[in-house]
């Protein structure tokens, strides 16, 4: 099984976190193919950066396609340009805000999420609505870093902070970690915490392993059909 | 990884097909345990049904824990005692109901659920509802026939020609199969039609061996964490 | 009339709390039945126990049923089995959680629930949605101290600060008691608060009433009809 | 115990009417005081009728504090002024919409509204979402017969005919009728149609005592609490 | 152009206040007729003088046909009568918290309301919940001083003080002010803030001008059409 | 005022339709100019085509804040790239689906959309519930044509037919076009219909005159203050 996970902004080394918590996680059967796309955005911090990240992350797709990929996992917790790719996409193709969610409706009965940026918690209430999550988060919270410091002691102080502070307040059974470039947190988090800590990036790989297992693609009826054919102008021709 | 799959009803000839269903999905280190209560109802066709089979269910996740499963599966469409299993295990438990649609939300933007009896429609609206899957399910419908007589011909027939409703009127991209003696039908179903059919079963075992792969369990904080100690009389003591 | 009064739990000091608070709130008319399941749990604090209590409430309504029972009422704030009860009797059958929502619903716009442990607050709030008072409840309070301590001194002053808590933070205008037993303290608290405080075990008492008294019983039409006859094995025989 | 029963609009033959139902409910110890205001509407049938039907029903609230009313009951399904009648009420006030929804969803998991004129269909609809009752109205339907045509024969049978449609297209349980004229229609329907058929006048009259027997009134701190004294011009003063 | 506004209270002060913003953001085509109702309550503090009100504004709307109006805006945050006063109107009507509440969206993902009195909070989230802006509005805040205190230098410092709360602690990027009497206030408090800060009055007068311009007026179809002619007692005679 | 429409594909003839109707229903202070990408797709007529598009769309309002533009209309119904766009502008950015929804909220309790194609009616399902509109927009329906069709006599046909269907069924007081390809056709629906027809790009326009004209622009304070700085690679740099 071949499942490509791209990491949609332009930093290489969160592309190869990310990759590697994919392999750590992935089944023996399992190819991981991580990438991020030539052009775009270096982080994806707000509605700006998530609109153009898209076309990279599109184009990923497509080629994917022609490579034969079984499914796809968009390692942004924005999950930018899901949709559009399942019209894309004949295998399943899944946003690791979304895999990180679902996970923890099945362990718990209420999480909260913790991400970086406070702009960029509407994003995150607006997938967590989407995706018919309104009554499980409670609460997204924010450590008020940009995406690029999450390397530093800083940032991951920060981060277990903000979860103590989730378990204090929020009423929660477990945590959902609001970006792809804290991937590799939830072990330690979760030994500290003793609650379930969920990074979507793994989440999304085991879930699309399961789906394909399932022999379950993108449905090509209705609206994630694949696209009408049609001229393009320009760049996207 | 052994994962239990509990079959809610007494009736074993449904175990063993919900049995050998979980088992063509399972991969080849896991280990499926099939079983059933050996008290209860031999169907599970309503709420009084659904409450008596807990019970049994409870029972079976207690030597589950004895036995050293790593998750279970709780095979009835109700997706009776779900919380309260949740408490007992430490590992993941997923409901069929539960595991099924939130594979559909993965595959499409919508879809219909097809059950058997037209009194079970409310049970399934409710769990929609509680799973945050209001506005993916479009419609819940059933074909009027007992959960007993699947087998039959007519059962699946009739089971067709409602899926061919619900693709015609309910502007679906999938169809959630609405209970466990379905659990052989997918296959033929997904290409008499053209788009995803779901099984809540072999979703739930993809799932769960999804979750202990990513060595998350039940939460044990807040409303999951194991049952407070104290006395029980009669026949739970 | 004869109104079957259900405490799920075996704790008779708490049965005959229940009992009293009953016959006090009762129309002349009206014979108070009050009891409580032979087997099961001593207290109910979270989703396992009240799984486990379900079968002992409905022993109790088909007993009542030969006892020619006009209605019923399930004293324990988790209304267990509610649904299940309803397809049993031909009366009517209150939770009281549902019948102290209702009326807080009456004499408010807007009402807080005080509980016991903390791990019910869950239980509640899924029950706040299912009976469509999202809206309604602007907070589930928990004194996290256990049902059977609800005699101490510390118990009462815990329930009477939380009280007040509610009121000056949550914008309510009444307060919901969230257990049966605190069915003796709503005249208390509401002199000292000022505003309407429910118990639910008195509320149900008196709306089953007002149901028989309008000749209405539960819907035999749908999924409340009669169980379906199926062969039963094992204790449920 | 004194409850005042108010129908909204002018019409005395109506109000005779819902008179007569209220004592045939009402316990022996209730006095039933029933009125009509002396100026407004012949019929309600739209907001405007409404709204101005609300002067009249407020002023027979402000006239039933001084003759010590216990509650009321305000006679008309779009519960006209229910919330500004509670400003000026001590003791409960519920409108025919609510107790009728109310009692439905406490014998049914599911009700369809019979009514009047198709264009007051959408006040139904705004009462359903506004007292949450939303997941259990299954459809607000109409005969699109006026309110003064009730007494008519042709109107009884196309109320039969659209509970008959209810019936077999809504997946309900039970039928609420949408209009106070209807108040005497239940018994025979519910014998012809074989489910609880609820009229909101009996169903209010029942659960004032029931809240009267509480000794609940309308809560006064907050939003319901007596209206602030303050100065009004002309016909209001 | 001919727009009247009506302040549904009495208070002409407030009348005049109302009219000078009205006009000072109208087109130069726009004709503002600003009025108040001869009879009704001084201020509009709860559901009972909003309910009052309602006979006044509906008394201007049917004036304000035979005078030409072409569209009307109701200038108290409850807006009172709204449905009602469409049912008279040929052209648009729009109430002020309305038309801020949308404005607010058009320019935020989120914002907070501040209104006066602690006991108006209710009624603005009931309309928050009519217009669809549960999840826009992120909260209703209040400085709880009386409508006609607005003026002092004291009610303006508890508006901006509240209003930096807001900012601080409800995640907002609008303010919305809820009350007709701050309708001066937006320009100097936008300055402060750094955000926007929404009165309705003037941003109705705004989108009663866009809507008559594009020719569209209330529908005539359904709920909203004319009323229906019959018999009125009494003072609506 | 300088408001700048931008139809999103890359269809000219298009893009003069809509220009044409945006001067139409423009005020004679405002400078309409009009435009559409050099790249990108024909028709949006999807997920992709709609993601594909957002990059045209961004790059016109990057230019329109430099050429001074006080406001922005995108024209097409899929709103798409809204948010991102927000972040760019100072001034306000209105989406046509968007207007035309709050438009169609302010003359009626409920309206249907009629649209083009049958899959995109998932995609203005998705902005009725984002923009709270659920419970005013009572269905989305389709004529299942492509959207570069619509001169043709049978598209008009297909859509007046669509509106008249509406009307019969939906319960519904107005009738939303749903596609920037539609925008000439209101005027003459409305008179054949009798109900309020509201195309999105002229309900746009005389919002964003609104706004303007009201002195509020997008909130800089949030998700919507201007996109961080950062690295971009490739063709966005």
């Amino acid at each position: 099984m071949k499942i490509k996970v791209i990491n949609p902004n332009t930093t290489t080394s969160m592309t190869e976190k990310i990759g590697a918590v994919a392999r750590s996680v992935a089944s023996s059967e399992t190819q991981i193919i991580v990438c991020n796309p030539e052009f775009g955005p270096a982080a994806i911090e707000g509605h700006y950066d998530e609109a153009l990240s898209v076309v990279g992350v599109l184009d990923e797709i497509r080629r994917g396609e022609a490579e034969g990929m079984d499914g796809y996992v968009i390692a942004c917790f924005g999950d930018p340009g899901l949709l559009a790719a399942r019209e894309l996409a004949k295998g399943p193709v899944l946003g690791i805000a979304e895999a990180a969610m679902h996970a923890a409706s099945f362990v718990s009965t209420g999480f909260s999420i913790v991400t970086t940026l406070g702009r960029t918690r509407v994003i995150a209430q607006h997938l967590v609505d989407n995706y018919g999550m309104t009554k499980f988060c409670h609460k997204v919270r924010a450590i008020d870093l940009p995406v690029l410091n999450l390397e530093t002691t800083d940032a991951r102080t920060a981060i277990l902070q903000e979860c103590r502070l989730a378990l204090e307040e929020d009423c929660c059974g477990a945590i959902v970690l609001g970006c792809g470039g804290m991937a590799d947190l939830p072990t330690q988090l979760s030994q500290e915490l003793g609650i379930p800590v969920i990074d979507g990036v793994s989440a999304a790989v085991k879930f699309v392993e399961a789906l394909v297992g399932l022999g379950l693609g993108t449905s090509k009826v209705g609206d994630l059909a694949y696209p009408t054919s049609k001229s393009y102008l320009g760049m996207f021709r």
